[in-house]
């Protein structure tokens, strides 16, 4: 739905909304181009002048202070001047509307805006309605996407050796609430990843996952059985307190990852997770600290997959910028 | 009584506390200046060098995420290094007094002082303890003034071709509490407005208003008739509860603003909000999204005239950099 | 005991931690080096490009917006990157562990972490689990340390002319819970300032004082007697309530220091003081307001200090960058 609003009239990367809508060309682009500034991350000197005179404005309606942290950095890595706008502060709970407040930010001749938000949809609204000259990049709506997030594991993937051709991934855990799990199932398929597999008590699981793309497993040792990538999911706490987890306990008992149920998978299976763990409820500290776990590299490829990023969809500006130089 | 405090002994503008004290020549420099800055926002790259190696401090008493980030902004794009004070979680809770704060401030060679206080006084204040190094510009004390808001609202009608030897303009709502209404008036005076009017129930009309410069209105038919400018203000939500406005549906009926009633003004006249607004408290959304509305407009002439205000009052400073680069 | 993680292989200051640890040699470095920044305070244009191109996290598990804004400026003037990590709003409060976080951190390529929390000893425990690129310093950890104000307060003695190898210096008041108090009798002691004495009432006074290198007093007349600098330590109000401190009036009047007190003092011996001050509890305004008072300049040189201590940690770093501009 949101695949028309992401790209402009040239087909180019306009908005960075949702996985959904893009083309395996434009995601390997993306991966490709962050592969260039994984070096600027490793220079004496991390910036590059691309945003330089831009305003990249974080505008969180849901607080996120290490998402924030990794979008600023790459921002500022980009040269371009970062607003934090912490929305529970601000006029939209005085009475304001969404697009009143987005429009205001606007008029200020801003560029991008990361956009964070409760509620699905949320950036597609804003996209929807922004001028010609702003950009807009989902840092994560509901339940529904969080794309950078999809980006920046595909590219550990890669970068770990996996050929998304062969590969089996599979993903455990909160399955039903987790836009991290939508958007990577997005991602894998759009990859022509051959074998997706989401484990997960039945709770927590969405009834139509197999028309999503992923086949559902209800046992760990059946899931991970034989596979090459294992994403661990973050496991809200809350959910203890209702009916949809037993308890902490019996949860890491049949869904925690262990050095145990890791043997089932392939020998150089790499672990990720998008952080932060719970250690000892969705993962055994043995594993998260052992080598096979790539949640830092994940880290760190998070900042050059957004510098990626916002670097293509400010793209078009950049030409122009050129000529003022 | 700020005047004296507000020009150096070259009479050049030293800080900026309230529009009372100014006189027409420095308001129309001040706009002069911003429409220099009116490009620059559009400009690929936003940044031009003026404030380079200066220290701005927003010093936010009262929390006002919007209004901080106009400055920020407009810091940022003449290149200073902006720190962002949030007084709410500071030390003056620690017992420490307000002028032992700004000292501190101070001593860690800043140079211009943004200042938002719930009390009127404050930013003279602090002026008036300021070392000769240090500027002032007062982004909203109390209901006493809140100067860079009038100065916008007066950019953006010269922007819409009224003329202010001419024109009729009319403040509508709460005028009582409103520190934007206080400076308006007195903007609108000094430059020679020949008809300044106010429209508010008497519960929210000060008794002196005559005093001040503006023909009190009751009636929104009446007071409306013929008008260049509307300027319609924020009615704050908590006036209900007191007995101050009966009820937000005939507190709209008598003084929201609506196309029916709009229809007695002249048939240019612009629409005026300082933001955020109330849809369907004090302006109807068709008014608030018509043509005739400037609200956006402000906001971008807003980073503007914040801009001149900063260039202009260091520029005694930026006479002596120029030898040293 | 964090004498060795604070110096690499050469004996190059690579993190601090505290000033136990220290010898008079890195101390006098990291003054004199202070001395050449305190020019770039005065200068039209206050940046210095040392650590262009790197991030500096102000990680700060205890709120202060003072301290905070002191490395800030610092590290801003050394036009390095600012990230400000307000742990209240992270993931630690979702059950992430405090390394987890760090390690997160650090994998966004950052470069030197400002770290402040309420437990003593974690700045230490970061030290000892960073990757090699990667610098720490204490801005403060329960009460165990707080080593760059206790280098400004050096710094402040020498500027006024003390010379160490000579000196009194009297510390006054909250001796038991005050990393201040500690950091500053280390430094005092490796200077070789011969009369380093306390003045306190018994309940606020640990037991081993001597031991740590100062010499006890318990009356203010006793302990200021021909004393040439008087530390007054700020008095936590929350002790008033506690058996600590009987009341403030009573406090005062043992403890405070006043003009009539200082007489028994050098006719030109300095007070200094932390910040935040309470007036009229530990120190009268008169005392606090006059010339002998070096609170503000203890400020102004806290920045040059902060500026030596990071570019002189980081200057590892520096020889390599030369090569790549």
């Amino acid at each position: 739905m949101s695949g028309d609003l992401q790209f402009d009239s040239n087909k180019r990367l306009r908005h960075l909304l949702s996985i959904d809508g893009l083309d395996q060309k434009t995601i390997l682009e993306i991966l490709d181009t962050a592969e260039t500034f994984i070096s600027v991350g490793e220079r004496q000197i991390r910036k590059v002048p691309l945003l330089r005179g831009k305003t990249v404005v974080n505008l969180f309606f849901e607080a996120s202070t290490r998402t924030r942290t990794t979008f600023e950095i790459a921002a500022k890595r980009l040269s371009a001047d970062v607003i934090n706008f912490n929305i529970g502060a601000s006029s939209t709970n005085k009475g304001e509307t969404l697009l009143d407040t987005i429009n205001n930010l606007e008029a200020m001749h801003t560029d991008l805006f990361i956009v964070r938000h409760i509620d699905a949809g949320a950036a597609y609204l804003v996209a929807k309605h922004a001028p010609s000259h702003v950009r807009i990049i989902n840092a994560g709506d509901g339940r529904h996407a969080h794309p950078t997030q999809a980006l920046l594991d595909a590219y550990t993937m890669r970068q770990y050796g996996k050929d998304f051709k062969k590969i089996k991934v599979a993903i455990v855990g909160d399955i039903m609430h987790s836009r991290v799990a939508r958007s990577l199932i997005h991602i894998l398929n759009i990859l022509g990843v051959p074998d997706v597999r989401v484990i997960a008590p039945k709770t927590l699981l969405p009834v139509a996952i197999e028309r999503l793309g992923a086949h559902p497993y209800f046992d760990m040792y059946e899931g991970l059985e034989g596979v090459d990538v294992i994403v661990m999911l973050r496991i809200q706490r809350e959910r203890m307190q209702g009916a949809l987890i037993p308890s902490e306990q019996e949860y890491f008992n049949l869904y925690g990852l262990t050095e145990e149920k890791l043997v089932v998978a392939q020998d150089d299976a790499i672990v990720m997770h998008p952080g932060p763990m719970n250690r000892g409820l969705e993962i055994d500290s043995s594993v998260a600290d052992s080598d096979r776990a790539t949640i830092l590299p994940q880290v760190s490829n998070g900042i050059a997959v957004r510098m990626a990023v916002m670097a293509l969809i400010m793209g078009g500006n950049q030409k122009n910028k050129g000529a003022e130089n």
